[in-house]
């Protein structure tokens, strides 16, 4: 058994003493959070405009921040031994990603800029979460193989290329990507699975603990519920205004019909005709994953259902034919399978993003039309090679960073340690099994 | 065992590629979710008066959103072996009809209109969830008793006559039910229930898979809570202004007051004093489901109180009393018991509501005075003859509707498979039963 | 066992009469929520100005309010055999307490005012269920050791004492405290201890039943996450503007901070290095109580991490060490350990803000300066003064409540019916325990 004093403790200790040194020589309040030149703590608001912005962002930041901690900590309880590890370590690397994130966002926010500090406001806020989202979709990928210190390494490397992943894509290549298919889903599953493959073990691929059970699958399905229904909220978050507004639409009908897609491929394609949770859990959410990209753009309704049937498709097939056979040919084990929710729908939303660009012009989009950055060929092209740069640096920083975390000083986990609470939490009593269970591990 | 390949598969299939079709022809972004004309993706909002709908309806919207998927959802888990099917096709089931529901609510409001086209904004996804409710009813009186396709074959037509009863009820009648009392609860529970008397098996009255074990009834509690919490933007929701405030208000106190005293109730009424957490998973909400009609009027707070308690008592009562003898006498057997917490509760809304509007004038009402389209006895009248009409709707296409379902071409279920997950979803496990249950079952 | 018939119910069905009788009398709706001036119900807003209000306390109102009755009643589902007394006693308390706050605040805050009336709007809402978060907190201390009636008795009374504490507090010592750090936790904290003193047995303090299973974590894991989502809506909910947007973003660094020190202490002091589920589950929240009487001042962004990393040390080291230590020398039994998690960062809370307000001036908080009500050093000392009588009123009337609570005609609980939903609950079926746990109660 590991033993994580020290370890883990020091690292976590050392990096928040270094958080509060660093927060108080580059951190402050935003203009509109900080000492106010309006009438103060006992008026209401007469500044109507003035408040706006904190209003508008703040419901749809709670949303977000919900799909964090619920969302993606709930949805890895599915394991039947790993369910304080699942939501335990997400809540543990959300809030370190919070506070790390704050400092390099902000940090690749002064490029070019005159100031050297980061004023924070709701929206610095909601970045954070966006950065912690693509942390949590990589831990998606080692969930159960990696200790709580691999899983701080990895946060730490992965906010940094994030981060530089966007100042390419949307800095320099200027790339539209307001639900984030490209640098939040598409880099955050390829730099977990080349993190994944790195730290690949024979063993881990026909592991008695990697499995649900009734009850645990019921847990996993809040966390799904809770991310598709606050989904619309990722993709129209940073939107204002009409683009808003039709992010949240077609969010809503590509999340619908996906979920309809996947019950219907789910079934077709079991030998029984039977529904397989692992399916509903996750490829129901492809659909928002797929429409990131394109969320604010005029792709139509009907268009918007035919982004989420589409992701449908490929997601539960990719969970169902594609992943033994990556784990079969490359060695990938993809614990929760982001490459299937994440990975190929976020590549589908790159390239549905330029093709619906491909079809914009200014009639169509009007004032929508300053979306773009570029001219309308220019635009799609930039799409894709805001997504091949971002695939590039997602798996070659996820590989090294894979490399390291194989050093053996992390409290790396023996074989017999995957995918059990018990190595890392203090938890005496036995997971509660089905009676066959307990007799087949013999501990009953 | 049933095998859904092919018929559920096919008919979602191919609802899928119908739907992709019918919103290519029929529906578009409304005018403040299409091409914006205004200062587009990188202005922050100058035009706050514009922005306003959007941001008042959608943290609402969000809510009641999440009353579909989590608050019925869940509240259907207390069934020990049914807990995939009920988080799960209550998912499928909200899904399908936010697509369909979009379409036939598009194509009603063009009743009279000059537009052939369905404008999408907030407001329509809210209805849609409207929708989705009335469905989701309906499904908890024959949980555990229909397969995936028959539940999609019911939610198709009742989609539709649901649509025929509003457009009696409100554009004939124009009589006022903010929160649904009438059109979405007893017309949802009374559509259920008739279905519920077609299917109706003797076996099923009897069946040792329908009941709760210990942790069912706690995740089913996490139904009953997220309901309880966000009705009052279910029956403010299409509220504005002082309305809507009055609405969220008059909620809470009833649903406060409901709950207080379904636990008195519960108790009294238990042979051994008792809690019974049936009750408490569903008598605590039909407080919000009998405040629906006059949400929005002035039944000033003790009245909003008075309520709640009213609606305590019909609801515990029914569950203890009423239920057994409907199951016994008229062979209805209604697995959630939505008839004591949406079809009783909702008459008392509307009850409720003309007795509330026969007391008021236009001294105490003011500008609030034009919440009604008719004279102070006449809406009255029409409150209780939209309440007939919608009952009559619902119990004749019910029952024909039921019929149709026992056609044996739709996956029908024989009196081993009812209330089992391992019907339609591969679970090769069996659910964590306690000890006892296990040798009462001989399953050990 | 104790027979609940009578006592309870009558006490619950008279207290509903006299609510009723009371609203009647004394609660109208407010300004906005009654008899409507403007347009009415089918206009949309053209009055932006006289929305806001509304439309601003909403979201974060209906934040809190998943605050308390997931929060709080998830949190507590920790025990193996009192899931259903945690969540629904916890959901009772919640709506009895609204409706009596609804009354008890709206008498206190006539004092020295003409009306006589209480009128009703949002921020009523919000207020009554801060009430009940002080309820709550106090539940805390005595989860599993008190009847549902001793339960109302103690809200009854404590519902009144806690708007003494604030009358004194705030309304002549005018302390500042946003979120609550004082009044709230601190307050229902040392209320709750009092009490749980007074009802102490030696037999609860090594009871087989106060406990938790590996499922029952992972239903508290619910609660913990919601509280610590939705916190920043509970210290920002009544501040405006700047001060407003401010404490979300303290509360947000603060509990982030909190959470990542929570761990690492957790496996610092826990002998094989593990963490310890308990802390996780409670600790990590630390953060949003100490900063509640900061989280509108500026603290600046590296003072909300480090006041939240200092609770995050204060409430671990209580669980770990302190509170046994409190158990075995001066009896007191602290079932949910809201000494560690209310209690001292409440302390720490007021302490915080005394010292941040003695740092402030008029240059560095310009208008905020109208926060404070004195000069800064006094207002500095009247936070010391405000704690000061806080704790004296909560332990002295929590004592005397206690006290009442011991006379033997409150359904009072035997030593065999601690922490077990059997003795109130009518689960003829026993709760789900391992195969382990089984062997040793001697029940297989």
């Amino acid at each position: 058994m590991s033993n994580t004093r020290g370890k883990e403790t020091s690292i976590l200790l050392v990096a928040q003493v270094i958080f509060i040194v660093l927060f108080g020589l580059f951190v402050d309040y935003g203009e509109r959070a900080g000492s106010a030149s309006h009438g103060g703590h006992n008026s209401t608001s007469e500044v109507a405009g003035e408040e706006l912005t904190f209003d508008q962002f703040y419901p749809m930041y709670q949303d977000v921040h919900v799909m964090m901690l619920i969302g993606f900590g709930f949805l890895m309880t599915f394991l039947k031994r790993h369910g304080f590890g699942s939501v335990g370590f997400n809540f543990l690397l959300t809030c370190y990603v919070i506070e790390w994130s704050t400092l390099v966002n902000g940090w690749f926010g002064m490029i070019g800029g005159s100031t050297n500090k980061i004023h924070l406001d709701v929206e610095s806020l909601l970045h954070a979460d966006f950065a912690a989202a693509t942390v949590l979709i990589s831990f998606g990928a080692i969930l159960g193989v990696a200790s709580p210190v691999q899983l701080i390494i990895m946060a730490t490397i992965e906010v940094v290329v994030y981060n530089v992943s966007i100042y390419v894509g949307v800095e320099i290549f200027k790339a539209v990507d307001v639900g984030g298919s490209i640098f939040i889903h598409a880099f955050g599953a390829y730099f977990g699975l080349a993190v994944a493959r790195m730290l690949y073990k024979k063993a881990q691929t026909e592991h008695t603990k990697e499995g649900s059970i009734y009850h645990s699958d019921i847990f996993a399905m809040i966390g799904t519920i809770f991310l598709w229904l606050y989904w619309p909220s990722f993709n129209a978050g940073p939107a204002v205004g009409n683009e808003r507004h039709r992010a949240v639409i077609n969010t809503v009908l590509s999340l619908s019909a996906c979920t309809v897609v996947t019950f219907a491929i789910s079934s077709v394609i079991n030998k029984k005709g039977k529904l397989n949770m692992v399916h509903i859990q996750n490829a129901t959410l492809a659909g928002g994953v797929a429409m990131g990209a394109s969320a604010d753009l005029l792709t139509h309704p009907f268009g918007a259902l035919l982004i989420g049937s589409s992701a449908a498709v490929v997601s539960t097939l990719g969970y169902q034919y594609l992943q033994p056979i990556l784990q079969k040919r490359i060695k990938l084990h993809d614990t929760c399978g982001v490459h299937n929710l994440h990975g190929m729908p976020g590549i589908l939303g790159a390239i549905v993003s330029a093709i619906t660009i491909s079809a914009a012009n200014m009639d169509t989009y009007q004032a929508s039309f300053s979306i773009f950055n570029w001219t309308v060929p220019q635009q799609a092209g930039y799409q894709i090679a805001a997504l091949a740069v971002a695939l590039g640096i997602a798996v070659v920083s996820g590989a090294l960073t894979g490399l390291l975390l194989k050093a053996p000083i992390w409290d790396n986990l023996t074989t017999e340690e995957l995918y059990e609470d018990e190595v890392f939490w203090d938890c005496d009593e036995e997971p509660q099994l089905s009676q066959s269970e307990k007799l087949e591990n013999g501990t009953s």
